[in-house]
């Protein structure tokens, strides 16, 4: 099977992470290699960046589309993993030139260049991941199913959750880099803390429940002083089907990592995940608790999810692998576009929930600026 | 030391088990017994009761209160476990007679009756403790001495919550007398959920981070057809010093038990601490996560705290444990008044918390019922 | 129903701090009252004590055994909670006066002693209940059930440990009496952490298993300079269906607190308890783990452990509610004896099992001294 | 930079899975990629494998090593993944070309092969590291800092385990592949158990401690009928500082997956890990608790274990990551030799630890054959 050949635009810089982390997703299974990228935004440093990487480097994301275009690299697909404000112009720029896209979340910095997005892929028919990265993680991808399946019965109530501390203080007025592109509103849009996080708790609300936001009440909060954006957020939520959701997100919560989950509460039971031990999921359907475990050897897991496994319970597959999934269906995307046998892609999330998401973010920003008065989304 | 005498109102029923509750919590340090009661509605079943218990019976709360005003039975304190509807009369007339009160919460059937046993105890100095039986867990003491002596710095948010599932279907249509009064208007009064459960949510939010709520936006919900009043209670709050607070009930999720606790959000730290592993309250302030553990022989506690303590560490004190601390600051009260040297009696909620509470569930009702409107208390 | 009169012989000293547990325990229910002892060994001391509890002193538990059996006062039962070289001469006593006993645990001080108490119960047929106190946590017996039932199968390994951290520094040449007492061959016996804590795993392997230890190999160690017994007790036995167990107890491993529990392994389910969360018990059959937890509400407790639950689940009840257990044992082996309707008594350890405790702590010490060698009970 | 090339021995069966594993560890980082292999033992089936996997094929390793030891292709080091019969011959024919080897564990079938690999690697002065996976994780590294800094103390007892409960019944007579050589004394040596998953309990008792084992006192089982070798495997062992470490294994514990950890008490703080819960590490002083977290923005991280970390706090790396650490030692290793400047390499197992752990089980046998001897190792 030959490799895929993946391009990378942004994620280059020194004070980046998250480009280290996607290279490593997509080298995880030893059948995709980054081989190209546009790293940073100024040209110098990108060329010089992608020379440090090992990489063929461009200067900017509109030479690497159109040498891709010409098949000079001949690239199965591009991540983005430049800041909010820079997703938009590289990703319309592949899918026009029909290359597949893995986009960090939130999608755009603004609802309509989401629904061009939208328009776009729907026209041309390419593939079009979201890295919303929990949902890569298999435990997250079997709650869906259970609900699916109707395990869970009628959904009535859904809690999903973020709470972080690294902002609790200024960090953005000393050197580091990240406090100060998510806390700025030129690079990050109307909102910090609901955009970055409040997204990862409104996609595990809506992506494993089935279920949409149809209206929201919400308060943010901009804690730490000087600080223009919401450090802290939160969302009272209606669901189309009439459940309630509790989304909230928090930057300030000072000593949390990164301590993401959801509860969904059934007609026939209740399902609760925590990310920082992401390995299992636990299952509440009255006579006594049940606990699943992630492990490729475990026959509750239906063939959609057991076919992203890569090893028996009891060694836990996590950050990395769960992104690497993401990575697995856009590879398995590609390769059936190309004819070859793969095995179905699952239907993480996409264009659509980037959509749903940016405009999640803007309807709890206009109710907070109207002290919580409910907005459709 | 001579034992204490307690009198109980209400718990006799065969359905009932906060009487037999109360009964043990009051006896567990051998230095209290329950001694007389008044614990039917029906004068001829309550009588009975009381011999099935062997204790001294009364037909009903007035003949108990007569007779202890006339000194036979010499009692030192009254418990009221009767359904909320019934708290108030037993309160005051016991108040009036100078008799001190264990009462159980929420405190009243409405603002108004709380605001006269706030007159009352205000003008007679008659010893009255609330019983939020979690408040006297050393754990959450603790928390609450944490905050008072600066070590969370200033509070920015808090979340509080409570979690049952038993009331997920429609239990009140069947035998369940719990279920039947409980939902029930005429003896719950305006909330069930969160007079019942919500009220534990917002004790802990308020009486550990020692800030008041100021307004609410709240979302209830009737989850099982055919309710009238709220089995699911959700709340966004204003504290006093601008923190934003989540308090939030459910008796809808399927499978949880007394899924109760609170998250403190502070500059300094953060506090953790959760009802179903009550022995336990998590510290984090940023380097590593810190566990403190209930334990006699831990020096961490404040005396005010470690006076309450029965066992060193490692062998749980939990909810008789807890109640009994109720019972303890009421006995402290009472002995220290007869002048008995005592250790001072924890300021655990009172007459003042109980009014708070009543107001808060006002509030949420008012609010729900107007889309989430801000409502101050 | 009248209250059973308790009598307490030893646990009065100022250091002492199981007499009041008991004490709690006996009082719990308020069923049971404790209303004579003879608390301490020195007569004065033992007087004066009994004053300050409050209740009807005696000089020593002679006194107080022909007290009895000339009917005043009328105890129902008596509570031996002396150190260990101290619980035979009282049991023996109250025995051959025909007074039930719940005695602490080790049992005696040599295995001839409890040769005779076994003889003496078997003679005269009173009851005779020792008080390992974790037996009491339903939890624990929830356990026994379900190997009895045969959901366990055949079993093939049994761990059972109990680790604390107390002793890790030599404690006993301060002001501590505990660590005195307990560290002092002509107190304590022939073994320190085996007698006081391995005992516990014993049960916890043997009680729970419904297997008995036919042999041993054991290493003993006494880590603090200059301490005569063992701090660190480890044993490997074979059970008598020919499964293995490990049995170990530790005192100095450093801030462990009372981590004492069991993992039992069968052919058809594993077992896993832990007495600092006793609220649960972990239950494996191959697909996926299941939590059975604590609460009245729940079916799967057989009549026989649920006539022991006081309230429904999520309020723990723990180590005052398990010994507490014990003496609702007892009260219904008194009770019945006397013709009273009440729940049949489960079977918790006595006299046989304090027996071959003796013994298994006996056979452990001589083939520590024989460098491991296997060592028939 | 330049990415290293690796070769892989075994691991290409349709039913292994360690072979992908490692490809996953090498591939990981973007560093390395795996080029060549004599993937499986039969020619045709090596050479068809190779082909599958999009990688240069040998039919056997001898054809690899020659291939190599003639700079094509170039190899940077070669990965031995073979059942463990099959170790010792490849890892001695590349030591001999001077190719440095990651090497399964156990090391060799006998004592005697790895007395001879230990001289080959003194003598040739070639790195060699033992694929002791659990041992790349960050926080079995940070333990075994903390005790090399002294802040555990003197070590008194350790305990090191692993329950594993796959082989509960006769896999082996079915068609599982792994079973079946792993319980056969033809190919995995004269110790199933104790040889697969007792070296790991091994190695977390010496390696982090760094302490060796002097001598044994060992009872094994074979609870299966049928089955030749141990399915359960308990050690006593006397370390050389006089400290007494229980080693135990099994893999009839129905339901458990990789339940391995340790504890180590020493006189001044107690450490506990669990591989299933890999991100944490417990550590007791006395006072509280504290958790230390995974993570690369925590500063209580040595520079030897930090250079090894790719993430901030929160997000897990686990198994594949573990398993790459000791390739990027490898790494390390490697490109040190050649010059590069690159962090300092860990000190992993390496051929000594594989020599002990050879011991250890042998040791292990003998005391077992002669009721648990004390046997020198």
């Amino acid at each position: 099977m030959e490799m895929l050949k993946v391009g990378l635009v942004g994620g280059g810089g020194s004070d980046s992470f998250f480009g280290r982390v996607h290279q490593r997703a997509a080298c995880l299974d030893g059948t995709r290699q980054v081989t190209a990228g546009a790293l940073r935004s100024r040209p110098d440093a990108a060329l010089e960046a992608a020379k440090a990487w090992g990489i063929r480097g461009f200067p900017d994301y509109r030479a690497l589309v159109d040498a891709v275009a010409k098949g000079d690299p001949a690239l199965d697909y591009v991540v983005i993993a430049t800041p909010n404000n820079a997703h938009f112009e590289p990703a319309r720029a592949c899918l026009d030139a029909g290359i597949p896209v893995l986009c960090e979340k939130p999608m755009t910095f603004t609802v309509d260049e989401a629904e061009t997005l939208v328009e776009r892929v729907k026209a041309g028919d390419v593939p079009f991941v979201l890295a919303h990265t929990y949902t890569g993680h298999p435990m997250m991808m079997l709650a869906r199913e259970l609900v699916r399946r109707g395990a869970v019965g009628e959904i009535r109530k859904i809690e999903a959750w973020y709470r972080q501390g690294w902002l609790a203080t200024a960090l953005e007025r000393g050197n580091q880099k990240q406090a100060a592109w998510r806390t700025d509103p030129a690079r990050t849009g109307i909102s910090n803390c609901g955009g970055d996080i409040g997204t990862h708790a409104f996609v595990a609300a809506t992506w494993v429940s089935g279920l949409a936001v149809k209206r929201v009440s919400a308060r943010l909060n901009a804690f730490v002083t000087g600080r223009e954006l919401d450090d802290d957020f939160n969302v009272m939520a209606e669901m189309d089907n009439g459940a309630t959701a509790l989304i909230h997100a928090t930057q300030i919560a000072l000593g949390y990592r990164n301590d993401h989950g959801f509860r969904i509460f059934g007609t026939r039971a209740s399902l609760e995940w925590h990310q920082e031990a992401a390995e299992k999921l636990l299952v509440r359907r009255g006579v006594h608790d049940e606990t699943y475990w992630l492990g490729a050897n475990y026959e509750y897991f239906p063939e959609s999810v057991a076919s992203y496994l890569r090893v028996p319970a009891g060694h836990n597959e996590d950050f990395f692998e769960a992104l690497a999934n993401l990575h697995t269906t856009m590879e398995r995307l590609v390769r059936k576009r190309r004819g070859e046998d793969v095995p179905p892609p699952y239907d993480h999330p996409g264009v659509e929930e980037g959509l749903a998401g940016m405009r999640f973010v803007r309807a709890a920003v206009t109710s907070a600026r109207q002290e919580g008065a409910w907005t459709d989304l």
